[in-house]
Parts: C-alpha cells; sequence; structure tokens
C-alpha cells in the first residue's frame, strides 16, 4: 500500500517491500539536498502552498524539529500537533482527528505514535490527495532514520556490496534496528550483525537476516560500520539488563573494543547519546565518529521523502 | 463597536447587531476561499506581512488549528501564545498582555478565553490599527463557527427562507447555539428550534427567537436540519443529566429519531464529536452527515472573515 | 570574542567589551526597521532562507515572542525549542543539543537560560557559520534588553551627555540592570545611579561605574531617567524585602516621588509590570512613561541585531 496504483511511492511507512529502486532514488535526491544546506539561501519552492501537519502523539521535539526544518526549506506551512490518544477509543479519536485535519486540506502528515501500526492505520483512510510518513510507531519501524543511515553509510563508502555492518544494543525494543536491518538487506549489504545480550534479542532473530552475536568484541571484529543504538532505560526499568555500569563495560562502545573492527570503520548512533553508557565520549566524538554527518544527511533525507510522496516524479515501482 | 465610523466591519466579536448584508458578504467572500483549499498552491499574498497572533487564554487546539492554517493561507505570519489568565487580576494583566502585543504592530488578534466578554474586552481598547476576532468566549458566543454553520447550510440548501432547523443539546450552556440562532435569524430562517431537557435549556428562551421542545421526536419532525451540540461533560458534573446512557437514549441522535426528519435532513455537529454520547456513530458517518464539510468550510469562512477584518473591501453597513 | 578577525560583530552575548561604535551602528540600524512597523507589509528579505532557532532553556513567552517577530519580519523561518536542562549533565547535554542543532545547518541561536553564561559557552563551541544571541543568561546578561533601553532613551532624549539615569530595584539580581549600566556607560552617559535597598545591592557596586543610593526621593533627585525593573518576587522568597507593602511604600515609583526627577522624565520598565508592587498604576500609564515605546522598539533593535550578526555590513570594530 506504499505505491499507488501506477507505482509511485505514495506514504513511506515502513522500508519492508521497498523496492531496492526506490531505496536509491530517495538516496539520489538527498544528495542533490545536501550542498543546500549550505547555500546563502536554503529554501525551494517545492511544498509552496502545502500544508504539512506534525502529527505527534508521542512527543519527540528532536525528530519533530528535524521534520520542520526540512518541509520549511521545501516552502510549505508547517502545524506541529501533540494530540492526546485517548487509549480508551479503540483508535476512532485518532481516526477523527486525522479526518478533521484532511477535511482542512492538509496534504502531508508526518505521524510519531508510541503505538506500532499507527502510521499504516492513518495511512489506510486517508483520501488519495493525503501522504502519510512514518516519523516512528512504537517497536515497529522508524523508516526514515534508517534512510539517513544508509544514506551516510553509501556517502563514506560508497557502495553496500562488500560491507559488514553491526547494530549493537538493544534490538527488542527498536523500531530503529528493525528499519535499519530491512534497508540494509534491501540494498544488498552481504553482512549484517546485531549484537545485545539475550535478553535483548528478538527469538528467531536470524529470520531479519542478520548474524546475532551476544560477545561485542566478536560482533565487532573486522566491521566496516557500527551502528549504536539508544539505549532506553525508561522502557526497560532494571529488569532486562543489570546495572549501567555493567552495561557499559559488556556493549559500550570503547576504543578498546572499537579496535576489533577495520581501521577505516565508521562509528553511528541515531541520538540523542547517552554518553558513558552506551557510547565512550571519546568515541562519540572522536575521528571515527560520523554522529553529526547523520544529523545533517536527516535534514536532506526527509526533504527528499517528502518531495517524493508529494508527487515527485522520482520514486515509481519498477514497470 | 464591530463597524466603524464609515460602516466598515472592524472587529468580528459576536453575530448579534449584525446585518444580513455582512453575513451574506462573509458567505460571498469564503465561497470564493472554497475552490482554493483543492489547488496546488493555496496561499494568496492577501495578509502578506501581516502579524495574526492566536490569543487563547482558554486551550483550544483544534479551533487555534483551524485559524493557523486559515492565516497562512492568507500569507500571514502566524504566532501562537497560550498565557495564563491570572484570576486575581481583574482583566488588568489580560490588557497589559494585549497592549504589548499591539505595541509589537501586529495586527490582529484571535481570541479565545473561557470567561464571556474578553473579546469584547480586549476590542475595547485596542487601537484603530488593530483587529479582534472571537474565537469562542465562555457562553457567550463563538461566531466563526455560527458562520461555518449557516455557510454549510447554503452550500446544500441554497436559501435560508424555508428552512426548518432544530438544534439539540445543551442550549444552556452553548455559545456555539447562541450564535447559530443569532445567524439564522439574520439571515431569515423562518423556524430555528432548540431541543433539549428542561434544565439545559435557558429560561425564556423563547425570547431569543426559537422554539423549545423537550422531546426531541417532535424536536426534530420535518425538520430540513439538525444541528447536535457536543455534550460538555466536564461543565456538567453529572447534575443536570442523569446518565450518560440515558441522554443517549433520550437525547443522543440515533437513525430511528433521524426518521422524524425530512428525507434530505442534513446533520451537523461543530466537532469533536463523542460517539455514542449525542451522535450515533453510524449517523455521524451516515448519508446525511455534513459534519467534515464543515470542517472544510470552516477554512474558508475564517479566511473570508480575518480578510474582511484587515480591511477587505467586503463587509460594509448598508449607507 | 564577540568580533570575528576582521572586527565584524559575530555573536552578540553581553554589552560589556563593545566599542561604542558598534553600539551607535545598532541603534541606527533600527531606527532604520522603527518605521517598518507601520507600513502595509512589515517584511524585508534579510533573512531569508535563514533558520532562526529560539534556544530557550528558561521559559520566557514574552521575550520569546519578541524574537520570533523580528525573525519573521525579517523573513527568516524560525524554529522555537524549549529542551530541558539536565543538571547532572555537566553542560554536555547542552552542546549535544548546540551541535544537533548546528548539523541541521540553522544559523542563529537566540539563548535564554536560568544559568549565567550559557549563551558564552555555547558560542565558544559553534562553527563560524552560527551566530548566538543572548536573551538572558542567569544574573549575567541580557544585552538585547539594555539595547532597546538605550535605544528608547535616545529616541526621547538625542544623546546621553548631558544624562542623569536611576536604576531602581533589584539590582543585586537583575542581569537587566547589569547590561544597561554598561550600555549607559559605553554611550557616555556622565551619572548612572541605582537605587536599592541594602540588601539588594552587589557589594562594591561603585566598580560598576555607577552612584548608590538606599533612598530612593535622593536616588530620584533631578534625574532625567528613571529605570524601574521588575521585582522577581520568586527569587527572593521573603528574606531580602521585609513585605510587598514596605517594599512599595520605600521603593515602589510613586507620582510624589517621581516629582523628585526633573519635569520631563522618562518612565522605563523592561516588562512585565507588577502594578502596585514596583510601580504605580498610575505612572506606568501615565504622561511620563515610555513603557510601551519599549516595546515596540524592541523588535526594531532585535531585527538591528539579528541581521548585524548575520553578516550585516555595519557592526564593524574600529580598525
Amino acid at each position: 500500500m506504499q505505491y499507488d496504483s501506477s507505482g509511485r511511492l505514495r506514504h513511506f511507512l515502513t522500508i519492508e517491500g521497498l523496492e531496492r529502486e526506490t531505496l536509491v532514488h530517495i538516496l539520489d535526491t538527498a544528495e542533490t539536498f545536501i550542498s543546500f544546506g549550505e547555500r546563502e539561501i536554503k529554501k525551494v519552492p517545492i511544498l509552496r502552498g502545502k500544508t504539512v501537519v506534525n502529527l505527534f502523539f508521542e512527543n519527540s521535539t528532536r525528530t519533530r524539529t528535524t521534520f520542520e526544518i526540512a518541509a520549511k526549506r521545501l516552502s510549505a506551512d508547517v502545524i506541529n500537533l501533540n494530540p492526546t490518544r485517548l487509549s480508551t477509543s479503540k483508535g476512532e479519536s485518532v481516526l477523527d482527528t486525522v479526518r478533521n485535519l484532511e477535511a482542512m486540506h492538509t496534504d502531508l502528515f508526518v505521524v510519531r505514535d508510541a503505538h506500532s501500526g499507527a502510521a499504516y492505520l492513518i495511512a489506510q483512510h486517508v483520501p488519495s490527495h493525503v501522504a502519510i510518513i512514518n516519523a516512528g510507531d512504537g517497536r515497529h519501524a522508524h523508516p526514515t532514520q534508517a534512510m539517513l543511515d544508509v544514506f551516510t553509510i553509501r556517502q563514506h563508502k560508497h557502495e553496500f556490496k562488500n560491507l559488514r555492518v553491526a547494530i549493537v544494543g538493544d534490538i527488542l525494543h527498536s523500531r530503529v534496528a528493525r528499519s535499519q536491518i530491512h534497508a540494509l538487506n534491501i540494498l544488498g549489504t552481504p553482512e549484517v550483525r546485531v549484537v545485545a545480550p539475550k535478553t535483548l534479542l528478538p527469538t528467531e532473530v536470524e529470520r531479519l537476516g542478520v548474524h546475532p552475536y551476544t560477545d561485542m568484541r566478536r560482533g565487532l571484529k573486522d566491521v566496516d560500520v557500527v551502528i549504536m543504538l539508544r539505549l532506553q532505560l525508561e522502557r526497560m526499568q532494571g529488569t532486562l539488563i543489570a546495572s549501567e555500569q555493567e552495561y557499559f563495560n559488556l556493549y559500550g562502545l570503547t576504543e578498546d573494543k572499537l579496535a576489533q573492527a577495520k581501521p577505516d570503520v565508521l562509528v553511528m548512533h541515531p541520538g540523542p547519546i547517552n554518553r558513558g553508557l552506551e557510547i565512550a565520549s571519546d568515541v562519540a566524538d572522536g575521528p571515527h565518529s560520523v554522529i553529526l554527518d547523520q544529523v545533517t544527511n536527516g535534514i536532506a533525507v526527509r526533504m527528499s521523502i517528502m518531495a517524493m510522496v508529494m508527487g515527485g516524479q522520482a520514486g515509481r515501482k519498477k514497470a
């Protein structure tokens, strides 16, 4: 349902099921926006007169800001909303909210929700002139984050066909990891590893097309890219990890552990960083880190995706 | 005081006391904005360089959003403010807030307040270059809502002179009902009914020019339009209605009760809907419902009123 | 560090250390923006395509609104952020926030913080394309407020060289007073007085180049300008002043006390006013008051400073 009947990208809900060509189109279009951030005047009129609604049922100032900046650089008008989700309403009030917004002739909803499937549910109900972008839904997917991650990898490594990538941290709860794994696989990465304590690995994780490791040094051995995940302390409550110090000792990214990887390894993190918890400060700020490149690229990639679902020429499915 | 000395509409505070010509002008101008929402580029430069302040002492994301979208489509800059109203300040702090904003050369205040008369009080104190629109004040008035309602009725029924309209629900506390009654009367609707339990009808309600009914089936008999009001549970505290179930049985709009009305009856509601409380879901989503049309029209009507109080040529009083 | 190596004003953090020419340039540029607020279309394209971030670690709707209006009149895109400052993070999380924002190619940060030195700390770490304006940091400085104050004085008194100015109130805790004193001294005001109870005067206050008074009548004797400070009740907790009534009796500005000043004295206040606490209502609204002029001028002065740090031709240091 992310493509329309003529194969055009209509919504951007999840990486799963997208064609390789679509991902490459997004990355190529994002590249044209990259130089853009350094120009004197950073606006293009691609979405002029369009209304973008940041519909964040789950609060996330950081992600919302990146979409707000991206939309404004495309000359859209932006409305920020943080509606309360009534737990009792069986999804009805969410759909009523959405129906009201679309009746106002708004054009693009960027949806964030603590529940998996929210963006998908909304996309099923909107009329054909409204596009939906998933900005994170529960444990399910965070596809724009994954796209900026693969953009950053391609920027530095040029292609995926020889890469070994390790994703480290709370794989079990991470919508980011899930989307990254799909994107890396679709783009032809031969080896994707996940590194975590057993309690933070999904059962049968191999089915996702990854190689699990519980020993971090072995997991990082000869990798080209390390993607650290943010430890969501608020979601774990001490039951899944023994202590922060022990977690850092075993799975925190230090220079020492990083020495296992290739000499030109990239260190990535979706942010915000917990310094000294999942990553040591000197690694986060060190020569291998491309963490701030990810932030820069995030604007360009989101501009690219917004332009595409709003009717850009790119993003067509294979005929 | 809503007109200036040359008969131009200067503020939009209440329907009461407005001339029929003014209402018709607003509706006609709104019509020119309607096609507009479907255009590729939805902006006109009518308020370019103007600053619109959404001054919401009472929070209402929904209403605020409609004004924000309307103002941005007119190319205005929009500032959203939710100042706290100090209960002890005898209105002084409100006026200090307003004086500060007008000193910043802002042009239009959209005022929402839980107290009746707030917009009126502010309008009395602003200099001639500042216009005020009432976005709901206590139990007193919600005139832009009433204008979008009569716009929606005119859109479907073309004229008012043969209509029978029933307003159902908490008439006593409803600023919406009060404004609707004035608008319908000024536009020449021959029969306006109000339907509610006795406890939710104002005393001597006939003075407003309406026919009261406590029996809903009798109240809906042969009407052309049913306007349901939202049950403001938070304002009633169980003392005025016996129970939600009993209320729905007696005054909830069901297909069964709706069968009393004319076959081409319109069902309206200002939103947000309490499904299963004042209206059954199948009626809200059914073929008679124009509830989402109301939302669409709300943008056009608010654009029309904003353009008019900011110096549009229309809206002059009879010479 | 407020100037770059070629003497251009790069950040605006504190009045201290700025050259007289810089202050005069800011005031002259602001004058060109003053007529501007009264024009039909109040926008100039000076910051078109630039992204201004209002980074308010300490909440202040009032100050934020003035910067938002100023930035929008310069055609910038504005992002409002109220990040939480983690007290435990030794400034690191603040810098991570800032690094993320600059990675998004934002151009100007307007920083407000309850801690002295925040804007300075951030300015030390940003790359050369990012400019910082201090919108108030702890007890240290509020330089844009001081600039709008001296602008208002110049507007009415034309020059500083013959003026006697009294600043009255909580000098000890006031970042506003500190910045005003520096600005008045740099612009050549021969006599600046501070008037306060001993408990609200810094030790060795004379070192700032001011004359302290604890008796208000003597302090106001023959002054040309009285600047009242806002009593920050929340910062004092009853220990520094005996009671509100006693404070008003001794240091509240009344017509009676004001009679000590010159007949054409100006009464100023940074707002918001505590009527009946530090100033009587009839004085605040009286013929000597230029309090609302200060608000109007605040927009023009902030536009001037924003334009200047973003690369305006003005603001160069003496060669």
